[in-house]
């Protein structure tokens, strides 16, 4: 099938949407509560009043029977090829870490290992150190070691013997290899560029001189006297909201990650509280000055990991119990669905379709009762890919002219 | 959409997938019989105790609106595209016949014809002679043509005036062109290869010299007195299910094209009767040996072929009686569905969806009183492609990690 023609259709408008992410509510019905889903099951009045006049449907994050990561999950909801447009590893680590990347910089996933006097790595983990030793180490390195050449190194700590760097300066580009041997037993192995790329090589030769640098620092430590690196990536550069979609976004997320990915996508980030009702509030002081917004709420996905039924069940109703306040918006378009399924069966992501609710003048009204798994099987919208999202909130918003003649 | 990431995600495990495959089990509902389809219609006690807590949905195996033959139905069960794997009709013609064909075999339809005395053809199939002339016809040309150059012909009659060819040697490969006019009153074209590759040149020198020297040993029989061949293809060399998957797979069929095709797909295969419980026994018997069991039941097509209600219902029926033999091995993951719709007042192979059953611990639990063509129209897979199944299967099992952070 050919490309969308939706880049050539955008209209400006005035229209105002709201994509309300519940991170991971798809979930399975679980038999011992009669077929229930944590949506279903859920006390819902005020989403239970939109429900009638909505178009439900399913998303499909990535393909059928993937498993999609945050980062895929998310610039899929906002209309990226989640498959075509790679973010690598080191990238979505270092946004998770709160990490404002800039155009240009090159991200690593890092952590402490045990080097022996061979220089042979023994311990890939450095004996899984406390994050405490890894604050404390990674402080060191970012006083001895601030930049190689005309490149600065930035690092934070995560948790145990893992951290983020970042590499930031002129001339930068990745992917490039791992400086990691993937395996104990072997030494520390150079990274390498893939082609001819100068940016690249010069990527390389400064994570090869950082790890050389931090083992030099931390020669008199035990067990964590050495680093490795992978998932050495660079920040890619999209074309945002603004050029694809003539909106002005702003992304509401109380979790850096995807504060991170909306930033990727062109997004102005609102960080707030973990709290909906803070979220909704932060919504309505930008009301007039933003055309889109994304409104990440965590707590689904987080009680889904957790296998934790009544505790997905509560962020829902918290969300429902503070819709008022975002209704009271009167947002044009009002999008309620999730990143990826993280049902409680499964304790994590899973590769099941995403419940999606439309609201909006002109989405058609389904008719159901309520807005959960079962009855968006059946609802108007069928099974749309999570990247299609997008031209489907445009087009209810009044943003998107006629295709042809 | 981009390819699926499925290859980069495949993970070793210990779980077991049984792919239960009831050639054309797909149908229309019979209107003269409440409009039930022969699934609906049958007495299946142990389908309906699965169906609540399965996934039900309809596959599409080509494209909407395509008749897939048993080759593209089975290789797109098998994930593959199966429009771009192409898999010659000559190959197909000579699995179905029961070569075990070997990488570099070049496969052809081959069929008897009359020949005037001026070398043209007069009959294409020289009359419709029966198949114990055809076999004794074959018999002759297989003693006095056993090779040609350092390439064995290897011959096996077929019905009527039909047979297979099996050209086996070093250096050669298909496609070449047809030695058959497709019409009366021409001669017999030569065999020609499309480029300049030196393998697919010698083999259409090999089969001309093959047509030519059939003419001779038939110039005394009436009215079966030459030889056409057509369809005439290498054996493919697909990445198989060990390689692409990690799967140990076994291919469990009575019949020799479905055996075949499952061998193209790096399949054990496993000759087995007809009756459903020997295969479900033959299954048993292997079961520590394998991760993966396609088991083939070819009833159900024969009797949508026939146009034939009952057989059809009885075939499931003895599927449903054996299916506690088959679940007693307790699969992690059972799929049920066909490779193509035959319904009965078709008799023939059709285009529309076919129903499929996806039972396991994380399939999510529809709720569906039973398993037919009605239930599945609204179950929770939606439709899906059938070369996505397998994406879904290992999903299922647990077999596949997550894409991106």
């Amino acid at each position: 099938m050919s490309e969308s023609p939706l880049s050539s259709l955008i209209l400006k408008g005035t229209s105002k949407i709201v994509l309300l992410v519940l991170d991971g509510v798809g979930d399975l019905p679980d038999l011992g509560r009669g077929g229930l889903t944590p949506l279903a099951a859920a006390r819902t009045p005020h989403l239970d009043a939109l429900a009638p006049a909505a178009a439900l449907g399913r998303l499909l994050p990535v393909a059928i029977g993937i498993t999609p990561g945050s980062g895929p999950g998310h610039l899929a909801l906002f209309g990226y090829d989640p498959i075509a447009t790679q973010v690598g590893r080191g990238v979505l680590e270092a946004l998770g870490a709160g990490f404002e990347l800039e155009s240009g910089d090159v991200a690593a996933r890092a952590n402490f290992c045990t080097l022996g006097g061979d220089g042979v790595v023994s311990d890939r983990r450095a004996g899984r150190i406390a994050s405490e030793v890894c604050a404390r180490l990674v402080a060191t390195l970012a006083r001895e070691v601030p930049r190689i050449e005309d490149v600065g190194v930035l690092l934070e700590p995560g948790k145990g013997h893992r951290f983020v760097a970042v590499l930031r300066g002129p001339g930068l580009a990745g992917p490039v290899s791992d400086a990691d041997p993937h395996h104990e037993g072997a030494p520390v192995p150079a990274s390498r560029a893939a082609g001819d790329d100068p940016a690249a090589a010069k990527t390389a030769r400064i994570v090869n001189a950082f790890v050389a640098r931090a083992a030099q620092v931390l020669h008199g430590e035990s067990p964590a006297n050495g680093v490795l690196m992978r998932g050495l990536s660079a920040r890619p550069v999209l074309p945002g909201y603004r050029e694809r979609f003539q909106l002005r976004a702003a992304a509401i997320a109380a979790y850096p990650m995807y504060r991170g990915v909306a930033q990727l996508a062109g997004m102005e980030v609102v960080p707030v509280g973990e709290r909906v009702a803070d979220a909704f509030a932060a919504a309505g002081a930008r009301w007039s000055e933003h055309d889109f917004f994304f409104i990440h709420i965590k707590g689904t996905d987080m009680a889904g990991e957790d296998g934790n039924f009544a505790a997905k069940v509560a962020v829902i109703e918290e969300v429902d119990r503070a819709l008022p306040d975002l209704m009271g918006l009167a947002p044009d378009v009002l999008c309620v669905t999730g990143d990826h399924s993280t049902p409680v069966p499964v304790k994590g992501h899973s590769w099941h379709p995403v419940p999606v609710l439309v609201h909006g003048r002109w989405c058609g009204a389904d008719g159901a009762a309520r807005f959960h798994e079962l009855t968006c099987r059946t609802g108007s919208l069928g099974v749309v890919p999570s990247r299609d999202l997008m031209a489907l909130l445009l087009a209810n918003a009044g943003r998107l002219d006629k295709f042809g003649a």
